[in-house]
Protein backbone atom coordinates (compact mmCIF):
# COMPACT_ATOMS: atom_id res chain seq x y z
CA UNK A 1 0.00 0.00 0.00
CA UNK A 2 1.69 3.25 -1.01
CA UNK A 3 0.01 6.47 0.84
CA UNK A 4 0.54 10.05 -0.53
CA UNK A 5 0.00 12.32 2.27
CA UNK A 6 -0.28 15.95 2.27
CA UNK A 7 -2.19 18.72 3.78
CA UNK A 8 -2.29 22.59 3.40
CA UNK A 9 -0.78 23.73 7.21
CA UNK A 10 2.70 23.16 5.61
CA UNK A 11 5.20 20.60 5.81
CA UNK A 12 5.82 21.36 9.95
CA UNK A 13 2.60 21.69 11.09
CA UNK A 14 1.71 19.11 13.97
CA UNK A 15 -1.32 17.49 12.03
CA UNK A 16 0.62 15.97 9.47
CA UNK A 17 3.26 14.69 11.96
CA UNK A 18 0.82 13.18 14.50
CA UNK A 19 -0.88 11.71 11.71
CA UNK A 20 1.94 10.47 9.88
CA UNK A 21 3.03 8.60 13.25
CA UNK A 22 -0.77 6.93 13.51
CA UNK A 23 -0.84 5.93 9.83
CA UNK A 24 2.99 5.00 9.48
CA UNK A 25 2.50 0.71 9.57
CA UNK A 26 -0.54 1.11 7.32
CA UNK A 27 2.03 1.46 4.28
CA UNK A 28 5.10 3.12 2.49
CA UNK A 29 4.45 6.97 2.93
CA UNK A 30 5.48 9.44 1.46
CA UNK A 31 4.86 12.68 2.82
CA UNK A 32 5.00 16.21 0.40
CA UNK A 33 3.51 19.08 1.38
CA UNK A 34 3.85 22.82 1.35
CA UNK A 35 7.00 24.54 2.66
CA UNK A 36 5.14 27.40 4.01
CA UNK A 37 1.52 27.05 5.42
CA UNK A 38 -1.09 27.62 2.84
CA UNK A 39 -4.53 27.77 4.57
CA UNK A 40 -7.50 28.93 2.93
CA UNK A 41 -5.81 29.09 -0.77
CA UNK A 42 -8.43 26.42 -1.96
CA UNK A 43 -8.14 24.95 -5.42
CA UNK A 44 -5.17 27.41 -6.42
CA UNK A 45 -2.82 26.13 -8.64
CA UNK A 46 1.33 27.95 -9.48
CA UNK A 47 1.61 28.43 -13.04
CA UNK A 48 3.07 32.10 -13.06
CA UNK A 49 6.36 30.91 -11.42
CA UNK A 50 8.21 27.68 -11.34
CA UNK A 51 8.08 25.10 -7.67
CA UNK A 52 10.71 24.08 -5.92
CA UNK A 53 11.06 21.07 -3.93
CA UNK A 54 13.04 20.74 -0.82
CA UNK A 55 13.54 17.46 1.21
CA UNK A 56 13.10 18.57 4.95
CA UNK A 57 14.64 16.76 7.51
CA UNK A 58 13.54 17.37 11.37
CA UNK A 59 16.28 16.24 13.88
CA UNK A 60 18.39 14.86 11.11
CA UNK A 61 15.50 12.52 10.10
CA UNK A 62 14.25 12.81 6.33
CA UNK A 63 10.55 13.88 7.00
CA UNK A 64 9.48 13.99 3.23
CA UNK A 65 9.29 16.49 0.82
CA UNK A 66 8.44 20.65 0.59
CA UNK A 67 6.49 22.48 -1.75
CA UNK A 68 6.85 25.97 -2.77
CA UNK A 69 3.17 25.78 -3.66
CA UNK A 70 -0.11 24.97 -2.60
CA UNK A 71 -1.38 21.85 -2.12
CA UNK A 72 -3.01 20.96 -5.35
CA UNK A 73 0.67 22.05 -6.16
CA UNK A 74 2.42 19.29 -4.28
CA UNK A 75 -0.41 16.34 -5.19
CA UNK A 76 0.48 16.95 -8.83
CA UNK A 77 4.05 17.36 -8.31
CA UNK A 78 4.47 14.25 -5.47
CA UNK A 79 2.57 12.06 -8.19
CA UNK A 80 4.20 13.69 -11.74
CA UNK A 81 7.78 14.28 -10.21
CA UNK A 82 8.60 12.73 -7.10
CA UNK A 83 6.73 9.56 -6.29
CA UNK A 84 8.20 6.27 -8.71
CA UNK A 85 5.15 4.83 -8.06
CA UNK A 86 1.55 5.83 -8.04
CA UNK A 87 -0.35 6.02 -4.63
CA UNK A 88 -2.99 3.80 -4.14
CA UNK A 89 -4.75 6.12 -1.50
CA UNK A 90 -4.00 10.28 -0.91
CA UNK A 91 -4.46 11.66 2.25
CA UNK A 92 -4.29 15.14 3.03
CA UNK A 93 -3.93 16.69 6.93
CA UNK A 94 -4.57 16.28 9.39
CA UNK A 95 -5.83 19.89 9.34
CA UNK A 96 -5.63 21.94 12.11
CA UNK A 97 -9.38 23.19 12.19
CA UNK A 98 -12.54 21.67 10.98
CA UNK A 99 -13.88 22.00 6.87
CA UNK A 100 -17.05 21.97 7.18
CA UNK A 101 -19.97 23.61 4.98
CA UNK A 102 -19.11 26.00 2.57
CA UNK A 103 -15.51 25.99 4.12
CA UNK A 104 -14.93 23.07 1.73
CA UNK A 105 -14.13 25.71 -1.42
CA UNK A 106 -11.63 27.65 0.48
CA UNK A 107 -9.99 24.62 2.02
CA UNK A 108 -6.75 23.51 0.59
CA UNK A 109 -6.66 20.29 2.57
CA UNK A 110 -9.97 19.35 0.56
CA UNK A 111 -8.20 20.67 -2.59
CA UNK A 112 -5.69 18.75 -2.24
CA UNK A 113 -7.72 16.02 -2.60
CA UNK A 114 -9.78 16.63 -5.21
CA UNK A 115 -7.13 17.17 -6.92
CA UNK A 116 -5.84 13.39 -6.49
CA UNK A 117 -9.47 12.55 -7.16
CA UNK A 118 -8.99 14.63 -10.45
CA UNK A 119 -5.97 12.53 -11.30
CA UNK A 120 -8.02 9.41 -10.77
CA UNK A 121 -6.57 8.22 -7.17
CA UNK A 122 -8.97 7.60 -4.44
CA UNK A 123 -8.50 10.48 -1.50
CA UNK A 124 -9.48 11.38 1.89
CA UNK A 125 -9.24 14.93 3.40
CA UNK A 126 -9.35 14.70 7.11
CA UNK A 127 -10.18 18.02 9.34
CA UNK A 128 -10.08 18.41 13.02
CA UNK A 129 -12.17 20.93 14.79
CA UNK A 130 -9.66 22.45 17.24
CA UNK A 131 -11.22 24.62 19.91
CA UNK A 132 -10.60 26.26 23.02
CA UNK A 133 -12.03 23.18 24.92
CA UNK A 134 -9.98 20.91 23.61
CA UNK A 135 -7.06 20.10 20.81
CA UNK A 136 -5.17 17.36 21.35
CA UNK A 137 -4.02 16.70 17.67
CA UNK A 138 -2.71 12.65 19.02
CA UNK A 139 -5.36 11.72 19.86
CA UNK A 140 -7.24 13.24 17.15
CA UNK A 141 -4.70 11.37 14.64
CA UNK A 142 -6.06 8.07 16.20
CA UNK A 143 -9.49 8.83 15.14
CA UNK A 144 -8.39 9.63 11.99
CA UNK A 145 -6.15 6.40 11.85
CA UNK A 146 -9.48 4.33 12.58
CA UNK A 147 -11.27 6.37 10.12
CA UNK A 148 -8.63 6.02 7.10
CA UNK A 149 -8.08 2.29 8.03
CA UNK A 150 -11.99 1.63 7.33
CA UNK A 151 -12.03 3.26 4.40
CA UNK A 152 -8.96 1.89 3.08
CA UNK A 153 -10.18 -1.69 3.97
CA UNK A 154 -13.23 -0.94 2.15
CA UNK A 155 -11.55 -0.26 -0.56
CA UNK A 156 -12.67 3.66 -1.69
CA UNK A 157 -13.13 3.24 -5.74
CA UNK A 158 -11.08 5.25 -8.47
CA UNK A 159 -11.45 8.84 -8.27
CA UNK A 160 -13.41 9.07 -5.11
CA UNK A 161 -13.24 11.35 -2.41
CA UNK A 162 -14.36 11.63 1.26
CA UNK A 163 -14.33 14.41 3.22
CA UNK A 164 -13.53 13.56 7.40
CA UNK A 165 -13.98 15.83 10.13
CA UNK A 166 -13.10 14.85 13.74
CA UNK A 167 -14.66 16.39 16.45
CA UNK A 168 -12.78 18.65 19.06
CA UNK A 169 -13.76 16.29 22.14
CA UNK A 170 -11.27 13.74 23.57
CA UNK A 171 -11.86 10.39 21.32
CA UNK A 172 -13.38 8.18 24.01
CA UNK A 173 -16.24 11.23 24.06
CA UNK A 174 -16.98 11.03 20.69
CA UNK A 175 -21.07 10.19 19.89
CA UNK A 176 -19.96 8.06 16.90
CA UNK A 177 -19.66 8.66 13.07
CA UNK A 178 -22.33 10.05 10.38
CA UNK A 179 -22.75 10.10 6.55
CA UNK A 180 -23.49 13.96 5.63
CA UNK A 181 -23.79 16.03 3.66
CA UNK A 182 -22.20 19.48 2.54
CA UNK A 183 -23.94 22.41 4.84
CA UNK A 184 -24.23 24.45 1.60
CA UNK A 185 -25.59 28.21 3.56
CA UNK A 186 -23.55 31.37 3.68
CA UNK A 187 -21.65 31.75 7.29
CA UNK A 188 -22.38 35.26 7.30
CA UNK A 189 -18.83 36.64 7.67
CA UNK A 190 -18.13 40.03 7.87
CA UNK A 191 -15.07 42.47 8.09
CA UNK A 192 -13.09 44.47 10.68
CA UNK A 193 -12.35 47.68 9.65
CA UNK A 194 -9.92 49.36 11.13
CA UNK A 195 -7.22 52.51 10.50
CA UNK A 196 -3.05 51.94 10.50
CA UNK A 197 -1.37 54.13 12.41
CA UNK A 198 -1.04 56.21 8.85
CA UNK A 199 -4.63 56.88 9.14
CA UNK A 200 -5.43 54.28 6.51
CA UNK A 201 -8.40 51.76 6.21
CA UNK A 202 -7.75 47.66 6.44
CA UNK A 203 -10.25 44.86 6.85
CA UNK A 204 -9.88 42.07 8.28
CA UNK A 205 -11.86 39.19 7.48
CA UNK A 206 -14.21 37.53 10.63
CA UNK A 207 -15.30 34.10 10.26
CA UNK A 208 -18.10 32.96 12.66
CA UNK A 209 -16.00 31.15 15.13
CA UNK A 210 -18.77 28.36 16.27
CA UNK A 211 -21.46 27.89 13.72
CA UNK A 212 -24.74 27.73 15.32
CA UNK A 213 -26.66 26.50 12.82
CA UNK A 214 -28.54 23.05 12.75
CA UNK A 215 -29.41 21.35 9.64
CA UNK A 216 -29.68 17.82 10.49
CA UNK A 217 -27.92 15.27 8.64
CA UNK A 218 -25.17 17.74 7.56
CA UNK A 219 -21.17 18.15 8.09
CA UNK A 220 -21.53 21.12 10.26
CA UNK A 221 -24.48 19.81 12.42
CA UNK A 222 -22.63 16.15 12.67
CA UNK A 223 -19.61 17.82 13.77
CA UNK A 224 -21.28 20.17 16.39
CA UNK A 225 -23.07 17.51 18.18
CA UNK A 226 -19.42 15.63 18.62
CA UNK A 227 -20.05 12.94 15.61
CA UNK A 228 -17.28 12.12 13.41
CA UNK A 229 -18.66 13.00 9.99
CA UNK A 230 -17.87 11.57 6.26
CA UNK A 231 -19.05 13.66 3.79
CA UNK A 232 -18.84 12.65 -0.33
CA UNK A 233 -17.72 14.66 -2.45
CA UNK A 234 -17.48 15.88 -6.18
CA UNK A 235 -15.55 17.95 -8.18
CA UNK A 236 -18.08 17.69 -11.01
CA UNK A 237 -19.92 21.06 -9.94
CA UNK A 238 -22.21 21.21 -12.57
CA UNK A 239 -25.90 21.85 -11.67
CA UNK A 240 -28.50 19.08 -13.57
CA UNK A 241 -31.34 20.08 -11.68
CA UNK A 242 -30.83 23.96 -13.17
CA UNK A 243 -29.73 22.60 -16.63
CA UNK A 244 -32.92 21.66 -18.07
CA UNK A 245 -34.48 25.21 -17.01
CA UNK A 246 -32.03 27.21 -18.68
CA UNK A 247 -32.16 24.98 -21.93
CA UNK A 248 -35.80 26.23 -22.14
CA UNK A 249 -34.64 30.07 -21.96
CA UNK A 250 -34.96 32.30 -25.18
CA UNK A 251 -31.00 31.95 -26.88
CA UNK A 252 -32.45 33.28 -30.31
CA UNK A 253 -30.32 36.21 -31.93
CA UNK A 254 -27.26 36.13 -29.45
CA UNK A 255 -24.98 35.92 -32.25
CA UNK A 256 -24.65 38.61 -34.91
CA UNK A 257 -26.55 37.07 -38.18
CA UNK A 258 -23.80 35.75 -40.30
CA UNK B 1 -30.18 47.52 -12.14
CA UNK B 2 -27.18 46.87 -9.75
CA UNK B 3 -24.36 45.05 -10.96
CA UNK B 4 -21.41 44.32 -9.54
CA UNK B 5 -18.43 43.19 -11.90
CA UNK B 6 -14.91 41.53 -10.78
CA UNK B 7 -12.31 39.24 -12.63
CA UNK B 8 -9.32 37.69 -11.52
CA UNK B 9 -7.21 39.09 -14.25
CA UNK B 10 -6.87 42.47 -11.91
CA UNK B 11 -8.22 45.74 -12.14
CA UNK B 12 -6.44 47.13 -15.04
CA UNK B 13 -6.77 44.19 -17.29
CA UNK B 14 -7.94 44.49 -20.57
CA UNK B 15 -11.51 42.35 -20.34
CA UNK B 16 -13.09 43.85 -17.67
CA UNK B 17 -12.38 46.98 -19.40
CA UNK B 18 -14.15 45.50 -22.37
CA UNK B 19 -16.94 44.26 -20.37
CA UNK B 20 -17.87 47.27 -18.75
CA UNK B 21 -17.87 49.64 -21.74
CA UNK B 22 -20.65 46.86 -23.61
CA UNK B 23 -23.03 46.71 -20.32
CA UNK B 24 -22.28 50.12 -18.73
CA UNK B 25 -25.85 50.78 -20.11
CA UNK B 26 -27.50 47.54 -18.39
CA UNK B 27 -27.51 49.04 -14.98
CA UNK B 28 -25.17 51.22 -12.71
CA UNK B 29 -21.98 49.20 -12.11
CA UNK B 30 -19.15 49.10 -9.57
CA UNK B 31 -15.62 47.57 -10.27
CA UNK B 32 -14.11 45.78 -7.86
CA UNK B 33 -11.15 43.51 -8.51
CA UNK B 34 -7.95 42.65 -7.43
CA UNK B 35 -4.99 44.88 -7.79
CA UNK B 36 -2.98 42.72 -9.16
CA UNK B 37 -3.29 39.50 -11.22
CA UNK B 38 -4.87 36.02 -9.57
CA UNK B 39 -5.04 33.67 -12.39
CA UNK B 40 -5.37 30.52 -10.75
CA UNK B 41 -5.78 31.09 -7.12
CA UNK B 42 -9.18 29.55 -6.95
CA UNK B 43 -11.42 30.20 -4.43
CA UNK B 44 -8.50 31.40 -2.47
CA UNK B 45 -9.72 33.76 0.77
CA UNK B 46 -7.54 36.10 2.74
CA UNK B 47 -7.73 35.84 6.27
CA UNK B 48 -3.92 35.27 7.22
CA UNK B 49 -3.44 39.18 6.80
CA UNK B 50 -5.49 42.12 6.02
CA UNK B 51 -7.15 43.54 3.23
CA UNK B 52 -6.80 46.67 1.45
CA UNK B 53 -9.21 48.69 -0.55
CA UNK B 54 -7.68 51.51 -3.30
CA UNK B 55 -9.38 53.54 -5.50
CA UNK B 56 -8.38 53.03 -9.22
CA UNK B 57 -7.90 55.94 -12.00
CA UNK B 58 -7.44 55.56 -15.57
CA UNK B 59 -6.59 58.79 -17.68
CA UNK B 60 -8.05 60.42 -14.54
CA UNK B 61 -11.62 58.92 -14.66
CA UNK B 62 -12.59 56.82 -11.62
CA UNK B 63 -12.21 53.02 -12.64
CA UNK B 64 -13.74 51.31 -9.47
CA UNK B 65 -12.11 49.38 -6.06
CA UNK B 66 -8.68 47.25 -6.13
CA UNK B 67 -8.30 44.79 -3.53
CA UNK B 68 -5.03 43.63 -2.40
CA UNK B 69 -6.69 39.66 -2.46
CA UNK B 70 -7.92 36.96 -4.35
CA UNK B 71 -11.47 37.74 -6.40
CA UNK B 72 -13.35 35.72 -3.58
CA UNK B 73 -12.15 38.65 -0.96
CA UNK B 74 -12.98 41.13 -3.94
CA UNK B 75 -17.13 39.66 -3.62
CA UNK B 76 -16.79 39.52 0.24
CA UNK B 77 -15.61 42.97 0.23
CA UNK B 78 -17.71 44.66 -2.46
CA UNK B 79 -20.74 43.61 -1.04
CA UNK B 80 -20.20 44.00 2.63
CA UNK B 81 -17.96 46.96 2.59
CA UNK B 82 -17.98 48.91 -0.35
CA UNK B 83 -21.53 48.85 -2.11
CA UNK B 84 -24.33 51.40 -0.37
CA UNK B 85 -26.92 48.91 -1.78
CA UNK B 86 -26.77 44.95 -2.36
CA UNK B 87 -26.14 44.42 -6.06
CA UNK B 88 -28.93 42.58 -8.21
CA UNK B 89 -26.47 40.49 -10.09
CA UNK B 90 -22.90 39.92 -10.14
CA UNK B 91 -20.98 39.54 -13.25
CA UNK B 92 -17.09 37.90 -12.99
CA UNK B 93 -14.76 38.79 -16.07
CA UNK B 94 -14.48 38.63 -18.75
CA UNK B 95 -11.61 36.76 -18.69
CA UNK B 96 -8.69 36.27 -20.58
CA UNK B 97 -8.41 32.75 -21.31
CA UNK B 98 -11.24 29.91 -21.66
CA UNK B 99 -12.75 28.82 -17.95
CA UNK B 100 -13.78 24.85 -18.97
CA UNK B 101 -13.59 21.67 -17.27
CA UNK B 102 -11.78 20.91 -14.47
CA UNK B 103 -10.10 24.42 -14.68
CA UNK B 104 -13.31 25.25 -13.14
CA UNK B 105 -11.76 24.58 -9.89
CA UNK B 106 -8.84 26.87 -10.70
CA UNK B 107 -10.39 29.46 -11.60
CA UNK B 108 -10.69 32.42 -10.03
CA UNK B 109 -13.42 34.37 -11.88
CA UNK B 110 -15.39 31.37 -11.17
CA UNK B 111 -14.67 31.18 -7.79
CA UNK B 112 -15.73 35.25 -7.85
CA UNK B 113 -19.14 34.01 -9.24
CA UNK B 114 -19.29 30.85 -6.59
CA UNK B 115 -18.58 33.24 -3.66
CA UNK B 116 -21.91 35.55 -4.96
CA UNK B 117 -23.75 32.64 -5.39
CA UNK B 118 -23.23 31.25 -1.67
CA UNK B 119 -24.07 35.28 -0.45
CA UNK B 120 -27.60 34.84 -2.22
CA UNK B 121 -27.01 36.79 -5.40
CA UNK B 122 -27.63 35.48 -8.73
CA UNK B 123 -23.95 35.57 -10.68
CA UNK B 124 -22.27 35.32 -14.17
CA UNK B 125 -18.45 34.10 -14.96
CA UNK B 126 -18.15 35.37 -18.48
CA UNK B 127 -14.68 33.73 -19.73
CA UNK B 128 -13.25 34.22 -23.07
CA UNK B 129 -11.07 31.77 -25.17
CA UNK B 130 -7.43 33.64 -26.21
CA UNK B 131 -6.02 31.53 -28.99
CA UNK B 132 -3.02 32.81 -31.45
CA UNK B 133 -5.71 32.58 -33.80
CA UNK B 134 -7.82 35.06 -32.76
CA UNK B 135 -7.82 37.48 -29.08
CA UNK B 136 -9.94 40.54 -30.16
CA UNK B 137 -11.45 41.24 -26.36
CA UNK B 138 -13.86 44.30 -28.07
CA UNK B 139 -15.48 41.55 -30.14
CA UNK B 140 -16.15 38.92 -27.22
CA UNK B 141 -17.42 41.70 -24.85
CA UNK B 142 -19.87 42.23 -27.12
CA UNK B 143 -21.08 38.81 -27.45
CA UNK B 144 -20.60 38.31 -23.78
CA UNK B 145 -23.06 41.05 -23.50
CA UNK B 146 -25.50 39.75 -25.65
CA UNK B 147 -25.84 36.73 -23.06
CA UNK B 148 -25.52 38.58 -19.78
CA UNK B 149 -28.89 40.48 -21.40
CA UNK B 150 -30.29 37.49 -22.28
CA UNK B 151 -29.56 36.13 -18.13
CA UNK B 152 -30.72 39.14 -16.69
CA UNK B 153 -33.95 39.08 -18.83
CA UNK B 154 -35.23 35.76 -17.80
CA UNK B 155 -34.13 36.53 -14.48
CA UNK B 156 -31.33 34.06 -12.88
CA UNK B 157 -32.77 33.00 -9.61
CA UNK B 158 -31.44 33.73 -5.93
CA UNK B 159 -27.97 32.78 -5.56
CA UNK B 160 -27.36 30.67 -9.59
CA UNK B 161 -24.58 30.79 -10.89
CA UNK B 162 -24.01 30.35 -14.79
CA UNK B 163 -20.13 29.72 -16.02
CA UNK B 164 -20.31 31.45 -19.88
CA UNK B 165 -17.77 30.87 -22.56
CA UNK B 166 -17.03 32.43 -25.23
CA UNK B 167 -15.04 30.62 -28.31
CA UNK B 168 -11.86 32.20 -29.61
CA UNK B 169 -13.54 33.17 -33.27
CA UNK B 170 -15.06 36.18 -34.62
CA UNK B 171 -18.50 36.54 -33.44
CA UNK B 172 -20.14 36.15 -36.90
CA UNK B 173 -18.31 32.59 -36.85
CA UNK B 174 -19.71 31.41 -33.21
CA UNK B 175 -22.17 28.92 -34.43
CA UNK B 176 -24.68 29.93 -31.62
CA UNK B 177 -25.39 28.88 -28.13
CA UNK B 178 -25.00 24.94 -26.22
CA UNK B 179 -26.04 24.51 -22.49
CA UNK B 180 -23.74 22.03 -21.26
CA UNK B 181 -22.11 20.22 -18.58
CA UNK B 182 -18.49 20.17 -17.04
CA UNK B 183 -15.87 18.60 -18.57
CA UNK B 184 -14.85 15.96 -15.38
CA UNK B 185 -11.53 14.71 -16.65
CA UNK B 186 -8.38 15.24 -15.70
CA UNK B 187 -6.31 16.92 -18.53
CA UNK B 188 -3.30 15.56 -18.17
CA UNK B 189 -0.99 18.47 -16.87
CA UNK B 190 2.85 17.47 -17.21
CA UNK B 191 5.97 19.82 -15.32
CA UNK B 192 8.85 20.95 -17.36
CA UNK B 193 12.24 19.97 -15.06
CA UNK B 194 14.15 23.18 -15.57
CA UNK B 195 17.63 23.80 -14.08
CA UNK B 196 18.52 27.18 -12.78
CA UNK B 197 22.16 28.75 -12.92
CA UNK B 198 22.97 27.32 -9.63
CA UNK B 199 22.23 23.58 -10.69
CA UNK B 200 19.37 23.55 -8.54
CA UNK B 201 15.84 22.25 -10.11
CA UNK B 202 12.69 23.84 -10.65
CA UNK B 203 9.47 23.10 -12.07
CA UNK B 204 7.36 24.86 -14.27
CA UNK B 205 3.43 23.35 -14.66
CA UNK B 206 2.71 22.65 -18.44
CA UNK B 207 -0.96 22.69 -19.58
CA UNK B 208 -2.36 21.37 -22.28
CA UNK B 209 -3.16 24.65 -24.49
CA UNK B 210 -5.50 23.21 -26.88
CA UNK B 211 -7.53 20.37 -25.53
CA UNK B 212 -8.10 17.29 -27.67
CA UNK B 213 -11.14 15.65 -25.92
CA UNK B 214 -14.44 15.03 -27.61
CA UNK B 215 -17.14 14.19 -24.87
CA UNK B 216 -20.44 15.37 -26.39
CA UNK B 217 -22.46 18.05 -24.37
CA UNK B 218 -19.46 19.28 -22.38
CA UNK B 219 -18.31 22.45 -22.14
CA UNK B 220 -15.20 21.84 -23.57
CA UNK B 221 -16.01 20.61 -26.63
CA UNK B 222 -18.79 22.94 -27.20
CA UNK B 223 -16.19 26.00 -26.87
CA UNK B 224 -14.05 23.71 -29.73
CA UNK B 225 -16.80 23.03 -31.58
CA UNK B 226 -17.27 27.28 -31.97
CA UNK B 227 -20.20 27.54 -29.70
CA UNK B 228 -21.06 29.95 -26.69
CA UNK B 229 -21.34 27.37 -23.86
CA UNK B 230 -23.69 28.02 -20.76
CA UNK B 231 -22.83 25.94 -18.05
CA UNK B 232 -24.95 25.94 -14.61
CA UNK B 233 -22.64 25.29 -11.60
CA UNK B 234 -23.74 24.77 -8.16
CA UNK B 235 -21.59 24.50 -4.83
CA UNK B 236 -22.46 21.81 -2.81
CA UNK B 237 -20.04 19.24 -3.34
CA UNK B 238 -21.48 16.27 -2.02
CA UNK B 239 -21.78 13.79 -4.15
CA UNK B 240 -25.11 11.85 -3.27
CA UNK B 241 -24.36 8.80 -5.67
CA UNK B 242 -21.44 8.08 -3.68
CA UNK B 243 -23.76 8.62 -0.07
CA UNK B 244 -25.84 5.23 0.22
CA UNK B 245 -22.72 3.61 -0.57
CA UNK B 246 -20.67 4.90 2.16
CA UNK B 247 -23.74 4.53 4.35
CA UNK B 248 -23.48 0.84 4.10
CA UNK B 249 -20.17 0.19 4.64
CA UNK B 250 -19.25 -1.24 8.16
CA UNK B 251 -18.29 1.84 10.72
CA UNK B 252 -19.03 -0.10 13.72
CA UNK B 253 -15.62 0.41 16.32
CA UNK B 254 -14.19 3.19 15.05
CA UNK B 255 -14.40 4.96 18.75
CA UNK B 256 -12.60 3.75 21.42
CA UNK B 257 -15.00 2.08 23.70
CA UNK B 258 -16.46 4.44 26.49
Amino acid sequence: MRILLTNDDGIYAPGIAALKHQIQDLGQITVVAPAIEQSGVGHSITFSQPLRIREVHLNKEFVGYGVSGSPADCVKLAIHEIMENKPDVVISGLNMGANVGIHILYSGTVAAAVEAAIMGFPSIAVSFEITEHYADVHDAAKVARNVIERIIKHKLPRGSLLNVNIPSRPANQIKGIKITRQFAHDFKETFDKRTDPGGKAYYWLMGTDKLIHHEEGTDLSAVNEGYISITPLRYDLTDHAMYKKIEGWDWKHIIPEK
